[in-house]
């Protein structure tokens, strides 16, 4: 039994997100499905380093399974490839160790957030960014962005349905960029609650039109209440962008 | 009675075209439907510039309608894209002069072409390139561009289903870029025949893979005859983008 991780794209526009569900197209069970038929009918299981939403996208998911079929990882690749629907993409396969776990061993993960901030909506990129026509303050957005940067424990963004009870997290990184109308927010860190990155992008918009002001996200974070955050953004404009590995 | 002449953007990629079909989802019937919402249900008719087929997008397609709803251009965008779906979106609109016509005036079209010639697809390019993983002389195909360039009987060059007898067009430019293993193709000219942009696309892609010489293509464009050029490219990678008016 040899154990294989891959690196995975996909375009979540029209899965009912990463995870399994009853009669509902979904990554995983696309990739599971893709491997049995490569397993002549045998069931294959995958693990990923997470679960991302409906609407959300993946440019580098991760994702381990164990196989008894003995093929260069090259190979692995052109025939997953092939049974694999034209919205995934295997990227990359490799042999590790057979205790690897694609979800336990991720010491970090990034994932970015699209905005249009362009007056018309582009039809283009209407699955793939967040369309938000109004006036943004990015000075404030930037100073807004340094005060997540750290360890804090996130409770007030992360989603009220959330079940882990140590919502502690390190955001290690997180900026924005501006390019012809269109922002960026990147974030590193550690490992994200569930909703995470959509409610701190929801609260730094409305730090951009002057709902919430930048200074009073250290409050916000020490309050612990999600009342107290912004809106949550919608899955279009996101993107697990890179796991990171010890 | 107002003529107003707008341009229009619209993701081909769930549309049955641009042509209005009985119980087909198209870029017409969407405009029409939402222009005769704008005027209380009276029946409103939209001219374009020219049809584009199924999963065929347009950056810059042009439309006009008659309107005796007094309302500024400003308004008539608004309103319209308050109404249309997400996959179209009009750009600009503007009062003509009442015989103005948005097929008849026209005196030119580009069109663009975008290939993915990276060796993994990508999937986020399904609907919006032709994935075309395999290599190619960027050089014999800027060679068999040249060509193209002129006025010529291009009937070896459009759809055998093609119903318009003078096939006599003018490309007066035709090159291709090359920028992260991605080709663009750019096409302008006083007007396309059915297929005609695909037709050409795909046989310059044979003529990269050295299946068809570029020293040929006189010869091929001089028979007149459809089977002697290359394949049809396929639709997704296509765009209408500017029409052009005197």
């Amino acid at each position: 039994m040899v154990r294989y991780k891959c690196q995975v794209t996909y375009d979540g526009a029209a899965f009912h997100g990463y995870q399994v569900q009853p009669k509902k197209r979904t990554v995983q069970s696309e990739l599971e499905q893709a491997l049995t038929r490569l397993h002549k009918g045998e069931t294959v299981k995958v693990t990923a380093s997470g679960r991302t939403d409906a609407g959300v996208h993946a440019k580098g998911q991760v994702i381990h399974f164990d196989s008894e079929i003995n093929m260069p990882v090259s190979k692995w690749q052109v025939a997953l490839n092939a049974i694999l629907p034209g919205d995934i993409a295997i990227n990359s396969v490799e042999i590790v160790e057979e205790h690897f776990h694609a979800r336990f061993d991720a010491v970090g993960k990034e994932y970015r957030y699209f905005v249009d901030n362009r007056k018309i909506r582009d039809p283009f990129q209407r699955n793939y960014s967040y369309h938000y026509p109004y006036i943004l303050g990015i000075e404030q957005i930037r100073e807004a962005c340094a005060h997540f940067i750290g360890e804090y424990d996130f409770t007030s963004f992360c989603s009220a349905k959330t079940e882990v009870i140590d919502r502690v997290r390190t955001i290690y990184e997180l900026d924005v960029s501006l390019e012809e109308e269109q922002l960026i927010f990147r974030f590193r860190g550690n490992g994200f609650l569930y909703n995470m990155v959509r409610i701190i992008v929801g609260t730094l918009l409305q730090v951009g039109n002057g709902d919430i002001s930048a200074e009073s996200i250290p409050e916000i974070i020490a309050k612990r209440d999600r009342t107290f955050a912004g809106k949550t953004a919608p899955p279009q404009g996101l993107y697990l962008w890179e796991v990171f590995y010890g």
